[in-house]
């Protein structure tokens, strides 16, 4: 059975070394009551959880899957059980609102237990993940009385929601879509349309499902400013706040897919459902993306996890499997054969994994502690400032973290040679489970699309210059520290880089109609490298200025900085050739030639 | 379900146009019976049975899988009475020896038959895929009575072969492995151990498997040199050449895997089972590589096979999904979006994809010439040449081929979205299915060190100055067309570029014990970009001094080189950089480090 133990130590490192978490939350909130040991004693009742918990059940639930049985969904044997302690542990609610009943954490310790979730169990993770996104959207786009009869039972983790956005015509593209809401006499809507691939749309673990559901309203305008959002939960809600009947929604199947086969995947009927119209008429979209980008760090979060999951696995069996002879020189002569680990094709596997991993994971909780600055400061500023960032990030992290994730699993898979193959051992789950972070909550292509032609764009281009004003008041420091100069100057030349190609593609995007389109996918590329860059570069600053920094933790550190400096942050060169040639290639090009 | 259509015009294309294969072949043995007409024919028969026989089971098979019930191992529903057509039609000896009832038909031809049954049903073509490499071994290596009771039952497709190596110890590392042969009174052994994925190790579709086990003889010296080779059929052959009693060999279980679920994965036991010596004592492994290099490029070509089913059913899908506008001006006003094959992020997908099958496919027909003509040619320096060619591609097309594959089919089922994940589509089958590939008969990474250990090194690097002087010769008459010049200067500096860095890796191999392992992954990845960039200069050399250039076909192959030269290439120059890096990253880390 595959193995997994949560990565405390990096956690730890990162929040208090790197970016000294608590203190700067309190600093900006003084009501915030998150101490450091506050902070690591959650994170190991999260790993316990995790590890003894839900791991056991991640195979079994691949094995089983979902079952749709007369219109019920019915989650894998130990999933329901696992739930229920899960939320009686009360991390259904740990960064939601005290008022409601939750603990009100920060979303960047809400990040670690999510990655340490998602590690153990993709599929389990994905049910109370999505509720997040439902208590968010009905946090800032509800009403006082939508909040006081959903938000509770969601936090408690009593209910869980859903997002209902893709129809079978009608994924990428919004606009198209058809359901239908008619106003009833009462208040209410009448809600009719099916839609496809609805994450936890049915399932037996909790008593009521809450659905957030995109509709058009007769006479809405055509395209995507003429839809509007409504709850529709399964079981319509009595006045005095206790269930009531069965709501029009149904199941019509389940999807057989390539993994995540724990999470259910449901088609949904509603017909002449009811709901309630939540936020304005034909604003449905734009407040489900309060949702949507809630979602997208969270995907992104599940990419690291199951990177995460796959590096442990691949780098114990390395260790232990035994095969061939070190090019240097025997390391076992005792045995038969070296652990694989000392073939240097391994170790740059490994190397390759850990270096993109502990850095998109450092972008994560920098994220995240910015969702939370975001949230709380109070300083006009340096709200906007941490807005930005959030922003900014958000599709990057989605699209690159899952984008690596995929890569990283299949070399880790590729590392067991055929027992990677086989089911047994677990790694070819891992691959199949993340290939849809690659996926849902928005394409990675979309997700460049929004980077490109909507992040770097508004206010006049004002994230790209937040992040910019970030990482060069990072390097004033760092500049004085001549020790730090083989991790610096690729850094520079690859900061450099990323500025240049943003401003040759903002001076050139008006030459053809279909530039930022053709290379946004290899822009996002280079952009997350250069932030994983900075992310080393940081950490290197600090492990090299320690008091402590003949400590083993920090010497690998240093030397998995080093490596992606060389080996991996070069791949921004061939980016950089290739947008500026892209266009000109493809512009030659019609379909008959595809 | 997925669609496929047999590639015929771009076979024809290479064939025909450019390795002018059946003159090629008729020149050096005018024996050879096959005329382009005859060429066409069978590849438009075999196109018919994959279309329309064995696609249609591709998806039940992987669904309903193989059935190990009471040591018997069942095939998918239609797969023995497919196999049964399979044979009756004489697809099984199609490039077997006519003496032995084969139809005597160049490996290149055998290269477009594999690849189109591959396409169609990976999992079905690896069971007599493999028996050509049983059927290759036993003619190398076996005496004439061996050669008499088996090479006929095989080629006629009544008998399959396997190749039994690796044990559940010993798996890139063959000196590991313990199965024991022990000298009978009567000229036979008795064979003991237990082989693990063993390929099409039992099945119902032929009445007879011949094993080819290698085992060690008491007293063998330790490590691969004291390896033999068996012939061990699951039936005993009496004397008049029938089938005699059940040999002491059984099933232990079957695998559950990623993929390839229509293809029985065996444990094998033989406990005191008769076996036949094969070649000499102790020449086991170098005889098995006979059989291993055929495979080797076999796989290479499932990977190609794959690669092309999912691009066909990515372009398919792309020009009838309607998602979005195409940012350069609506294509279909009529309809509520466009087709996305108008977004320039797929086009540039399918486009690279279609630039690594087409330039893959070229090198594959192109090596296989080769085959046939190391085999064929009575000129001692041609053959000699022929051989090189063939020696140094193989781990060449093994690797690249498939490590591509994964990628594109991976990128194929993205632009489905949502879809691509699901079962139903057929896209996610793809990629579990060729995942193996990378795998088997020798991992990639054991690929890339046969090729910078071992091909560029015996005869003193002849094989490397083989490929060379083809390339150069083919450069003359490039080298005088100007309209040439956008594919001819790109490809130029790359195939400096990979003998530059190969004089590098020669003059710097002592420097390090490890040098050539740490860089074999990426130094054959930079070889097959120049060898597909070359491909790439022969296609457009012909396209363009062709009477019929405005041919839809000629241009869209210049365009294809043309994206292969600007946004694939251009790699070489980041590997050139990591290659150059990557040892002195390395050798600073500890395995503690990693």
């Amino acid at each position: 059975m595959p193995i997994y133990k949560a990565p405390i130590e990096d956690f730890q490192f990162l929040c208090h070394e790197i970016f000294d978490v608590t203190n700067s939350l309190s600093a900006v909130d003084d009501s915030i009551e998150i101490s450091a040991d506050l902070l690591d004693a959650i994170l190991i009742e999260c790993a316990k959880f995790s590890e003894e918990v839900l791991l056991p059940l991640n195979q079994t639930g691949d094995q089983l899957g979902c079952k749709f049985e007369n219109g019920e969904v019915f989650t894998p044997p130990g999933f329901k059980e696992a739930y229920r302690k899960f939320s009686e542990g009360g991390w259904c609610g740990l960064s939601s609102q005290k008022e409601y009943g939750g603990q009100g954490l920060p979303e960047v310790i809400q990040y670690m237990t999510d990655e340490m979730i998602s590690s153990a169990n993709m599929s389990f993770g994905l049910y109370p993940g999505l509720t997040q996104g439902t208590i968010l959207c009905i946090s800032k786009h509800g009403s006082e009385k939508q909040k006081e009869i959903y938000l509770s039972n969601l936090i408690s983790g009593k209910w869980q929601g859903t997002m209902c956005l893709t129809e079978a015509h009608a994924g990428s593209d919004l606009g198209l879509l058809r359901t239908q809401a008619f106003s009833n006499d009462d208040g209410t809507y009448s809600i009719s349309g099916t839609k496809i691939f609805i994450s936890a749309g049915e399932h037996d673990m909790v008593e009521n499902i809450v659905h957030l559901v995109l509709a058009r309203l007769p006479d809405a305008p055509k395209g995507t400013s003429g839809i509007s959002m409504f709850i529709v939960p399964k079981f319509k809600i009595d006045k005095d706040g206790s269930l009531g009947d069965k709501n029009n929604v149904s199941v019509g199947s389940i999807e057989h897919k390539m993994g995540a086969k724990a999470s259910s995947t449901c088609v949904m009927n509603f017909d002449n459902a009811t709901g309630w119209l939540i936020g304005l008429e034909n604003k449905g979209l734009s407040n489900m993306f309060t949702m949507m980008n809630k979602e997208r760090l969270f995907v992104g979060t599940q990419g690291i996890a199951q990177a995460e999951v796959a590096y442990q696995n691949a780098k114990n069996y390395a260790n232990e499997r035994l095969q061939g002879r070190a090019p240097d020189g025997k390391k076992s002569p005792e045995k038969s054969a070296d652990a694989i680990i000392n073939h240097p094709d391994i170790k740059n596997k490994l190397l390759f994994s850990k270096s993109i991993i502990q850095a998109s994971r450092a972008l994560s909780i920098w994220t995240h502690l910015n969702v939370d600055i975001a949230k709380l400061d109070n300083n006009a500023d340096n709200k906007i400032l941490a807005e930005d960032i959030e922003g900014i990030m958000t599709p990057v992290i989605k699209a690159s973290c899952t984008d690596f994730a995929t890569e990283i699993t299949n070399e880790c898979l590729q590392i067991f040679g055929g027992h990677g193959y086989v089911s047994e051992w677990g790694m070819e789950q891992f691959v199949r489970d993340v290939r849809i972070t690659q996926i849902y909550e928005g394409t990675n292509s979309i997700q460049a699309l929004d980077l490109v032609k909507r992040k770097l764009k508004i206010h006049n281009g004002r994230l790209f210059n937040s992040l910019v004003n970030k990482i060069e008041g990072s390097l004033t420091e760092i500049n004085q520290n001549k020790e730090l100069e083989f991790l610096a100057e690729p850094f520079k030349k690859s900061f450099s880089r990323l500025i240049e190609v943003t401003n040759w593609m903002i001076k050139n995007e008006n030459s053809s109609p279909q530039l930022l389109s053709t290379i946004s996918n290899d822009y996002l590329k280079l952009f997350s490298l250069v932030c994983f860059a900075w992310m080393w570069l940081l950490i290197g600053e600090k492990c090299i200025s320690s008091s402590n920094k003949e400590n083993r933790f920090y010497k690998s550190k240093l030397k998995t900085a080093n490596f992606f400096m060389y080996q991996v942050l070069p791949l921004s060169q061939y980016l950089e050739g290739k947008i500026k040639t892209n266009n000109m290639i493809l512009e030659n090009i019609t379909i008959d030639d595809i």
